[in-house]
């Protein structure tokens, strides 16, 4: 658990609960261990899904973050196990009286956590990918299914930041507008690296899709309506968080990273 | 996840938590709808294991409840996804309000399941199980494990069938106290019939311990050492539960069911 969850990565989804709740904050949150908590909780999520998408019978992959994959430093049983373990660790944190003094905030972060991350969010997006192969072509298709493969569960990081902080329903409104747009615009990227991208920065294989004949934003689009499409988008999620000016610093800057990534 | 959830198997831990739950409530349980549910979730929990424990890289079971296993039908990749997805499933539905009005009640509730199923619950005595092949032949270790393995989720239900009741702290230990003998002497027998179980009635493959050269609570005690141990511990499970009288009717019953067992 703690070779996959402490090896690296990009820390985005822990980033943007973090950077969400400090936007709509009225006081500092560095004191606030139940934000920080919670966003180590959704990597352990984050994490899980890494692990058992590299397992030999998922996406096989060998590299993650430039490592050797769980199941090839210990066992696919152990891998497995990890997975589970780590998600469930998520929960048992979630549900902790620390992560928020109101119990009903717990149960809402709990109870949306699982939806963002099962059958009707992550889960379900990666059914959709692995048994559709080839047989999604469609725009809006690929869009639904990368929304749940990926969006939900940044949609959540976003969305549990603001509730965090108690958040008004208009900040959660903007907050949720914005992640919307992010978490596409994160997907198209990640097409696009998969077209364009250096497999040594990146840490893992490149050009999969592209090579297993799937459907993605760049196969669609070509290689510039994809990045002329992640740009709009990330004008979007922007735009959302305007009225917060300097205050929107790092979930812009959040915007710009995702644009201009190269892992 | 149907196939997994829905395709027989014995219920015992749903069927604790009901009966806990109605033993100690002073009213009808019948229409409690979040007592069922909640029934529901924790099997989905003990589901997700077997799917997860019977893939090829696990223990490799082709049968489980006389039919051929999930990734059997399906694939293995499937099978990791069902597994994901039950657990998911159960932490949402431990979360909505149905289940219990009391919001503390309920992130107990799932703070509870989280820690029996995690690494220092079920995960923790699976992976000891898985490798500390032949490294086990303590009896006090095979209990730790196993109390860990299997006991945890059973203590899980009868305690959290007391709690969803709103049973009394005396109550509580009671039905602690009955579970946490119980769940040993559910351990027991499993060993039992791995040892003289026929397959058959089973609907899964018998002395896969013995084959593998584990040590079991036969191989310490002998067969009628373990059938006398389950004895005492199944009348150590009914005294805990003396003075509910023709109440404890149902849970008594579950001592004699886990007793007697042939599969």
């Amino acid at each position: 658990m703690r070779y996959a969850a402490l090896g690296g990565g990009k820390r985005l989804r822990p980033f943007l609960l973090v950077e969400a709740a400090r936007m709509v904050s009225k006081s500092s949150i560095d004191d606030e261990e139940g934000i920080w908590m919670a966003a180590a909780a959704l990597e352990c999520v984050h994490v899980y899904s890494l692990v058992h998408d590299d397992l030999p019978c998922m996406d096989d992959d060998d590299l993650r973050r430039g490592k050797p994959t769980v199941h090839k430093v210990y066992d696919e049983a152990m891998a497995v196990l990890v997975g589970d373990a780590l998600l469930t660790q998520a929960f048992e944190t979630m549900a902790r009286p620390e992560i928020h003094p109101n119990a009903d905030i717990r149960l809402a972060l709990i109870g949306n956590l699982a939806a963002a991350s099962g059958t009707h969010g992550m889960i379900g997006g990666q059914v959709i990918d692995i048994y559709a192969d080839g047989n999604i072509s469609d725009a809006e298709l690929i869009g639904q299914l990368q929304a749940l493969k990926t969006g939900a569960l940044i949609h959540y990081a976003v969305s549990a930041g603001g509730k965090l902080a108690d958040a008004t329903a208009a900040d959660l409104q903007n907050l949720s507008t914005y992640a919307s747009a992010l978490g596409l615009a994160f997907q198209i990227r990640d097409d696009i690296l998969d077209t364009e991208g250096d497999a040594k920065i990146m840490g893992k294989a490149a050009q999969k899709d592209a090579g297993l004949g799937k459907a993605t934003f760049v196969s669609i689009h070509g290689l510039d309506g994809a990045k002329a499409y992640a740009k709009k988008l990330g004008d979007e999620a922007k735009a959302a968080l305007a009225l917060y000016g300097d205050k929107a610093g790092a979930l812009n800057g959040a915007v710009d990273f995702v644009l201009e990534r190269k892992k």
